[in-house]
């Protein structure tokens, strides 16, 4: 059996979503600005690594965090705590049985979360009822396979092959950054734009090839270790050959690239 | 034996060439511009795609464009013409024997060349000799390794790494563009910077859909149809499939990505 959340939820784990948040803060969420009286929905806070940011950025507007796992919202809640967000309020409880009236919501904000979603047009669908007429979705996702580097490495390749079949087991779609525009729209939103965001590492950004290639998405992969030999998707040499690679990518002559997209849409 | 300029020298590649520089000048070029009085090197210019916009953006400059294929040369010539550009001249000539001394010039921009070349480090070594002390290196290549699409699709995938082993037994390489940091690293060049610019397409930009993924890059990977099934590396069927759904992908409810990378460095 896979764990249905394919990362999993060991402290190690939280400490890489937040070293995640930290590096890409900015590249994310900076842009993204509810203005004062909104009422926000963050569907899937997790630990709440996007949590802060979005507080941050939209001060003066009341914002929901609302996640399935009771400890990952306690550690939000936590978060918000020490931050001193006012504006935040963290639930725990279930994005498709929202204890809310249909069309509550000014904004809905679901960030790293439809990747886990066997149907996500369907969820987007159950999701828009929540929010106003005229109201937004903005939604981001990573997509594993717009992941390239140098040098290159086919055993690098097949660990992160691994991570994408392990999330598709577990009914996700560790590519679905590519889809966000497609998805959008066919869940009816309407004038639905998406931006890229790429990571770009090389050696004149020690900070980015230290905070996204190696804390972020070579921990992420390292992560699946064990999930990946018990499926039998690769030997433990070949598969510590490829996380070796993945690091060998972050040192001065190395490169690295990854690319999250960000989509915003309104209910019409 | 396999022509060692890949894309071929065919009128409709030329013609390709030019619709790629029409969707991609903001993207690659707007960023570029020389002050008067600069004496600029282009080296590899090819029919002049890239000569045009370089000219425009840049009034005061004198530009020298090279091109070692005679008919390119002359094609680059009649379209400098063509546009009114006083301040171009175009040479036919191989730009490892420039007929120039060392150190004459003030700038030195390649792109799309350095993809074609079996030692891009060495011949970065040669040309870098022809521009002054202080000048500077801009360097623009793509890489088609940063190619990905939604439909996804095996044989769309294949035939793209048909492109790729083709243009490798040429002696080029058309995943260079995550490499040009080391390479002009390696060759020597300070301050090395590097952006990204990645081509994104989805419904709600037509104008890219046609103008990038058809008319560019599929017709691209359509210029090498006869090459690819001549080295046995796909059969008609399969090679035709890929392509279809390579179009495929610039439909209304597909997407299309694609990275190139500009390069920019410092003679010390």
């Amino acid at each position: 059996m896979v764990d249905p959340y394919v990362h999993g939820y060991h402290p190690r784990e939280s400490t890489r979503l937040l070293d995640q948040a930290a590096t890409l803060v900015d590249l994310l969420h900076s842009d993204t600005s509810y203005p004062p009286g909104s009422l926000v929905l963050e569907a899937g806070c997790g630990v709440g690594a996007q949590t802060v940011p979005l507080a941050k950025n939209s001060p003066g507007t009341k914002i929901i965090s609302l996640d399935i796992s009771r400890s990952s919202a306690a550690e939000a809640k936590r978060k918000a705590e020490e931050e001193g967000l006012a504006n935040v309020r963290v639930l725990q409880g279930d994005i498709f049985h929202l204890p809310f009236p249909k069309g509550t919501f000014d904004h809905l904000f679901v960030c790293f979360v439809l990747e886990h979603l066997p149907r996500p047009v369907e969820a987007l669908l159950i999701l828009k009822e929540f929010i106003k007429p005229g109201g937004t979705i903005t939604a981001i996702e990573g997509d594993h396979g717009s992941t390239y580097f140098h040098p290159d490495s086919l055993a690098a390749r097949k660990v992160i092959g691994c991570q994408v079949r392990l999330q598709e087991r577990a009914g996700g779609n560790a590519m679905i950054g590519r889809e966000l525009y497609p998805l959008l729209t066919r869940a009816g939103f309407a004038d639905v734009s998406v931006s890229p965001r790429m990571v770009y590492a090389d050696g004149s950004r020690p900070a980015m090839a230290d905070g996204f290639t190696r804390k972020t998405f070579t921990a992420m992969i390292e992560g699946v270790r064990d999930a990946a030999l018990a499926a039998g998707m690769m030997g433990a040499g070949e598969f510590d050959v490829g996380v070796r690679d993945l690091y060998r990518t972050a040192e001065e002559d190395g490169v690295f690239c990854y690319t999250f997209f960000k989509a915003t849409g309104k209910r019409g």
